[in-house]
């Protein structure tokens, strides 16, 4: 019989753990620190390895990811010859394309004014554009990233999305390279980062890209608090180059409380909830992965370690 | 040369005009109260009929209306004889679907709660609930509402929609009478109403409708201030039968400033601009109804006078 063991300081472990037994009836699922014997082991579902104890598991074969992103497992926190496998969840894709349209329309239709007027008792009205004379740029066209893109399409937004091989989405202008970049960055009034963090993306939203965008164009970064140059992107905001960013994801989390985008005027922040993996649809990935796995076939969602995602 | 006369007290005369001679080159466009010879006028443009002007056209033939809504034209404000146009724009049903889908989303995902949060810098997370677990009932499935109600289905919302005839539309559930109206309220977390302004459903939004809801449920309603019982209302959001209203929409507009709706800590207002018509895609309806007017055909969107819409 397979053996799983779950790690995670904030997933819940009883949801996981009888979602995993549901969809994979066969298997034993440890959850940490019960191990039992480590040498049953040869399964992992983890968000982060912080003590390194992949390395005291010698039947591991395959490690899968809570999260979307696997950039905090990409160093030696896995053994080498282990899988790693990045999480692909349904409900995952629909809470990041519910968050990304959701602060796109607030931009859009001017909904954070119209919250300040009520306060004040005001009645004004603003323009309304047509979503098709809205651009949005989104960085990054992986399972979240393209279905952002595919979404805001289908509401008629203007599209754009830059990836580092080329793409093909119906309805979405896809570039790739600097000057495709460049030329995203140029024309966005609103510009969605949902890139996956690689040593070729850490900190790719810095002051030089920043001064490529829109004057007063907004940045909604739903993907790694180290995408982000913290001190570019407040001296940009101070400059009115950017206009008002929308972060979900720090550098350090839970953002301290004396952090200076918390009481930011042009900054929202979220605590990292653009979208949460979920125990049900998540479990079921994983017991697919397993299933493939047992029986000799390559399993979905591998992450390939040279590319980093 | 036919002539048609625009008279609105909101809609932007000079865009109107500009986009209908693009539109309709051959149309003499007048803007009150700049009217020329009345009797050259077949066409008239609208909002309101706020003092009877309707009636000193002797060769009126069509009166379309610069809104979705048609209620506040069918008293005797059009004379006999006339034929009254809705008004089915693109960008209209496009806006209303953005703010439908925001505020949905801003319940649905707990947005309001991650506000205050960040004014005091508190760093806490919300369940998030599938779409597919969140029930929305739509009130009206004609243009908007349908299309809203599809939208949201497209989301992955649990969608029902009432109407008053039976109604086919794809990933929505669509019941009609009064069995299927009370089921739909018993059933949704979320109640949209996109109803037409008539005789049956003045005043529908009341407080023996809300015993109906879900106790903790969220109204939203971007029809008309008229559905609304305003002290109802009051009431039910404050024994907690209903958990919160979204309103775009009042019998007195502006809403006074010193109207109870503004300060109400489970009450969003917003100045009636769920969607605005615009005037380039909402010239191009008025110049295709006049051609076909001309061609002896019939206009497409007549309302019939007896239903109400």
């Amino acid at each position: 019989m397979p053996t799983l063991l779950f790690r995670s300081p904030s997933d819940p472990a009883t949801a996981w753990s009888a979602a995993l037994r549901r969809h994979a009836p066969g298997l034993d699922v440890r959850v940490w620190p019960e191990t039992g014997a480590v040498e049953d082991i040869e399964y992992a579902l983890i968000w982060a390895s912080p003590d390194g104890f992949l390395h005291d598991l010698p039947a591991l074969r395959v490690v899968f990811s809570l999260g979307a992103g696997v950039d905090h497992l990409m160093g030696s926190e896995v053994p080498e010859g282990v899988e790693l496998v990045r999480m692909v969840d349904p409900a995952l894709t629909e809470g990041m394309i519910e968050y990304v349209i959701y602060q796109v329309l607030r931009r859009h239709r001017h909904m954070a004014e119209y919250e300040r007027q009520q306060a004040a008792a005001e009645w004004r009205i603003h323009p309304q554009l047509r979503p098709g004379e809205r651009r949005i740029g989104v960085l990054g066209l992986g399972e979240l990233g393209g279905a952002c893109a595919r979404a805001l399409s289908g509401l008629g937004f203007d599209v754009a999305g830059w990836a580092r091989s080329p793409r093909d989405i119906p309805g979405v202008t896809a570039v790739s390279g600097d000057d495709g970049r460049d030329w995203l960055l140029g024309r966005s009034d609103i510009v969605v980062c949902l890139l996956p963090l690689t040593e070729a993306t850490r900190g790719i939203l810095n002051g030089e890209l920043f001064q490529r965008m829109q004057p007063g164009a907004t940045l909604i970064n739903a993907a790694r608090g180290q995408h982000l140059v913290e001190d570019d992107l407040l001296i940009a905001l101070g400059e009115g180059r950017l206009g008002h960013a929308v972060l979900d994801a720090f550098r350090d989390e839970p953002l301290p409380p004396d952090h200076a985008f918390w009481q930011h005027p042009h900054i929202t922040v979220t605590p990292h909830i653009a979208s949460l993996t979920n125990p049900e649809t998540g479990a079921e990935a994983v017991a697919r992965g397993i299933r493939a796995d047992q029986a000799g076939e390559p399993i979905p969602h591998r992450v390939d370690r040279g590319r980093g995602y």
